[in-house]
C-alpha cells in the first residue's frame, strides 16, 4: 500500500515518514494489515537537505495543496492512507487569513474529495489542534465533548476539519479521524510561526548554547507531548477499528500539563553539567494573546482507552530530544 | 441603506422582507438606524408568482451563490446588511452531498468575502439550525455551550458556518450573527426536501382538507417556533449590539418543545367545525433516521435574554398560520 503524508517535510511529517517506513506495514482499505511500498512526503517547499532515516521507498513531491488537480495525482490509488498534516500555523494564520483558508481548507477539502474518489473507504489521519478550543465559554480542562470556539483562523480551520472528517466519514467516503494535538516539544531546528514556537525554543536553543527570547511568562502553562508519542499516538490512530471511534472521530491526544518554568527546571536537570544558553523573558503581546486563548489541561482518557501513548514528565521529552538531535 | 436576503423567495425569506419593509428602518454598518431604500431577495429560483407584501424598494435576483462573481455584484454598497438564508435543506443535503457543499459552504464563503470586500462591518445575520447537534454524546437539552456533532451534511455546513461566522467577526472583517434554528412552523405551500418538512405538513395539509402522509410517529417530540417569531427573531438578532455578542455570535433561537400528537391536538382545537383531511401515519425511516438525530429540546437562554420571542403554545402558532394564509 502507499502511504501519502501532506506536510510530509516537516518536522512531524518527516518523523511519521520514518516510522512507518519502519514498521513497515499499516492497516490498508481491506482492512488487513498490508506491506507499505511508497511513502509520498507532499511538502509545499523542498527539504533543504537531505532527510535522514528515509530509504527507495520514500519520495518527496512538492506543490500547492490547493490544486486540486496535483492533490488527485498524488492521491493515485486505492490501497492507500493518507495522514494530512500540511496546514498554515497559528501565527501564520494570523498573520495571513487568505492563506490560512486556502491551504487549512481548499486544502483540506482537496485532500478529502481526492481520498474519496478512492474505491474502498482509505483512511485518513487528520492533524487537528487544541487551538479548537478557546473563547470566554472555554472550561479549565478540555474535553472530547468540550465546544469548540477557536480564537484563531487556525483553530477554525482545524474544527472544520474535524467537522468534515465527520462527515465523509459518516457518508462512507472514507473513514477518517482527527488527532487533536496539543503543543509538539521538543522541535529541532529553527523556530517557526507558530505562537506555541517558544515551547521548544525554551529548550532547544539553551541546548545550542544559544539565548532564547521568551515571548510569554514563565507561569505561562500548556498541555504539551513529546514528538515521538505524538508519533506513535498517529501510528496507533491510524490502528483503531473503525467502529470503535463511533460519530464523533475527532480525539484530543494525551498531554501533560506544564509551564514553562517547569519546563526550564527539567532542562536545567537533564542537561547536567552542559553549558546552556541564556533565557531572556520578553513577553511579546501579539503570541500571549494568542497563547491565552489556548486550553491549559485536555481529557485525554477516550485517548488512552484507545491506546495513544503518553510521556511520563518532562525530563523524558528532554533526554529524547538530546539523543535524537545532539547525538549523544 | 441595502439588505440582502440569500434564499429570499423562500418562505421565510420573503416574510422577513416584508417585515423589514414594514419597519423601514435598521441598524447600519455606522451604527445608527438607517432608512431602508433597497431590499434585495437573492435566490435560486424565480418565484413562482407575485410576491405580496413586497413593494418598489424590493428586488428580485435569481442566481447561483457558488457565483463569487455574481454575490460581489449583490453585496455593492457599503451601508448594506445581509440575512444569509440560503441552504440546501437536511433532506436534500442527505441526497446531493456535493450540492450541499456548493451551495453551504462554497455559497457562504462568498457571501461572507463579498461583505468583507465592503468598508466598515456590515451585520449578517446568518440561518443556522439545531441540526449542528446530533449524534451519540449529545444531551438531551442543547445549549449554546452544546459540541457540536451534526449528523447530516446539512447540519455540518452549519456549523462550519457558524464558525466562520465567528472568525470573520472576531477579524473585524464583518459584525456576524448565527440563528440557530429549531424547527419552523406552519410553512404554507408544498412539502419540501427538509426532512423536517411533515412538522408543517401535519398542520396544513389537513387544514386544507388534504391527506397528509406522516412520515414519524406521533410521539415524535421535536423543537418548534412560529414564523412569525422567527421572522422577528431575526430582526432583533440583527439589531442586538454588537458588544453584547462575545466571541461565540451563535445563538439557539427560543423554541417549544411539542411532539406531533400534541401538534394535531392543538390542530384540532383551533380549527374548530372546520373540515380536516385525514392523518396517516406511514413511518419513512429515511425521514426518521434523520430527525432521531436531531435534539427535542434546547435551551435558549442566551436568546431569551437578548429579547427574542417565544410563541406561548402551539395553539397560537397554528391560529397565526390561518390568519395568515388561510385569509380568516
Amino acid at each position: 500500500m502507499k502511504v501519502v503524508i501532506t506536510g510530509g517535510t516537516g518536522f512531524i511529517g518527516r518523523m511519521l515518514a520514518k516510522r512507518i517506513l519502519e514498521l513497515g506495514q499499516l492497516t490498508g482499505p481491506s482492512g488487513a494489515r498490508e506491506d507499505v511500498d511508497e511513502v509520498l512526503l507532499f511538502d509545499a517547499v523542498a527539504p533543504g537537505g537531505p532527510l535522514p532515516g528515509l530509504d527507495e521507498r520514500a519520495r518527496v513531491v512538492t506543490g500547492d495543496i490547493a490544486d486540486r488537480d496535483l492533490v488527485f495525482d498524488l492521491v493515485d490509488r486505492d490501497d492507500i492512507s493518507v495522514f494530512h498534516l500540511a496546514s498554515v500555523v497559528s501565527g501564520g494564520g494570523e498573520l495571513d487569513f487568505d492563506l490560512a483558508i486556502r491551504v487549512n481548507l481548499t486544502g483540506g477539502l482537496n485532500i478529502l474529495e481526492a481520498t474519496r474518489a478512492r474505491r474502498g473507504k482509505p483512511r485518513v489521519v487528520f492533524a487537528s489542534s487544541v487551538a479548537v478550543f478557546g473563547g470566554a465559554a472555554m472550561p479549565k480542562r478540555v474535553g472530547d465533548t468540550t465546544k469548540q470556539t477557536p480564537q484563531t483562523t487556525y483553530g477554525a480551520t482545524k474544527a472544520i476539519g474535524e467537522l468534515l472528517i465527520n462527515d465523509y466519514s459518516r457518508k462512507g467516503f472514507l473513514d477518517g479521524r482527527s488527532a487533536r494535538l496539543p503543543t509538539v516539544i521538543v522541535r529541532p531546528g529553527k523556530p517557526n510561526l507558530a505562537a506555541s514556537s517558544f515551547a521548544s525554543g525554551v529548550i532547544r536553543e539553551p541546548l545550542n548554547g544559544e539565548t532564547c527570547i521568551l515571548p510569554v511568562k514563565p507561569e505561562t502553562a500548556m498541555p504539551v507531548l513529546g514528538y515521538r508519542n505524538i508519533v506513535e499516538g498517529f501510528v496507533r490512530l491510524h490502528e483503531v477499528l473503525p467502529e470503535v471511534l463511533g460519530d464523533d472521530r475527532a480525539i484530543n491526544f494525551p498531554s501533560l500539563t506544564v509551564t514553562v518554568a517547569e519546563m526550564i527546571a527539567g532542562l536545567r536537570r537533564v542537561a547536567g553539567n552542559r553549558h546552556l544558553g541564556e533565557i531572556v523573558v520578553e513577553p511579546d503581546p501579539r503570541i500571549e494573546a494568542i497563547v491565552a486563548t489556548w486550553p491549559t489541561e485536555t481529557d485525554s482518557s477516550r485517548a488512552r482507552t484507545l491506546g495513544l501513548p503518553l510521556d511520563e514528565g518532562i525530563d523524558p521529552i528532554i533526554q529524547a530530544y538530546i539523543e535524537d538531535f545532539l547525538g549523544e
